[in-house]
């Protein structure tokens, strides 16, 4: 897992998009790293709108972060 | 999927704050990607004031980055 | 809905405050377009302490981009 | 209700959290502009951890909007 | 409790963190003035993954608005 | 527990997130300093999406902060 962030710049805003994605994703597995449970989880919570929503709030928070450290891909 | 996020900027705040709903939704699309289920989410979560409240949360916290990105529309 | 959201400029922080009310009421109409659906809804959640509260933190994240397009009404 | 927000603007950083506070609070009141459902709901979420824990979260939020208002108020 | 937040400034990054617990737990003080009830709520809530998990998203807010307040302390 | 945040610099990104996970994790043993309670809280919330993505936003709120202070570590 030493090399999953190497750095915040994307070259285009998807792609930084699709970064706080991961980023949000790699919480919940430091939290729950047996890949097995999460499997079984997933199903589930893919199908629940709450969780659902709670998940885009954590990419939105993260893209804010990334989006600054890109300048806001001021030539895009 | 490509093509969704080609720039932050937008010509106006109303246009601002349409992007930021289109990003709360495709973290949702990314997280399940089965459109058929979506949809069958959609009517009773559009029906759950407490989903209803979150998805503008995320909307919110997505138009900062976006109104941040367009200098907040300074001439506006 | 062209014109809602013309400028995130305002005179004072309450006239800024009422836009970030506004800001976070849009969303919802936008996720649930149907009036009749929200003014069912809308007893209920006026009575439920934690959608009062929740739609409040939507209000203080507008508000603080509302806040920050204005320079914080530097002169108030 | 035209005069509660003059200014962001406060002497010292406790005051700003107590303007943080009456924030928070006037978004519930604009929701529910009804005092008696107010008070009807006051002690039921005033013994609830959650609610009492996501008003905080409002607080934190509008007192990030306030500080930054006062410069952090650089000479406190 | 007109002097518990005379400055934002702390000399360390732990000190301000510390002051983030302090504020966060300052709102809920003022929402339930009732220290028997907020003693009675507390064993409950120390238990309680999800009220554990939203007082550490209290303090993360009021963490970074302090760390805002200090440059991010940038000697240490 | 006088130097578990020294400094809020880090070499790299990733390193960076390691931090803002455990400050994430510092604001719950404050609030539960016991770990027995805490250890039997685990296991519990390690499978209950709600409480691993309410994780995940924590971490993407400290991250943001942790980040900011490494002015997004603009060389890498």
């Amino acid at each position: 897992m030493t090399t999953w962030l190497p750095t915040l710049k994307t070259k285009t805003p998807e792609e930084g998009y699709d970064l706080a994605v991961k980023m949000a994703r790699v919480a919940v597995k430091l939290t729950q790293p047996d890949a097995e449970v999460r499997d079984r989880l997933r199903p589930k919570y893919a199908e629940d709108s709450a969780a659902l929503i709670a998940s885009s709030q954590v990419v939105a928070t993260h893209f804010a972060t990334v989006a600054a450290a890109n300048g806001y891909w001021a030539d895009a």
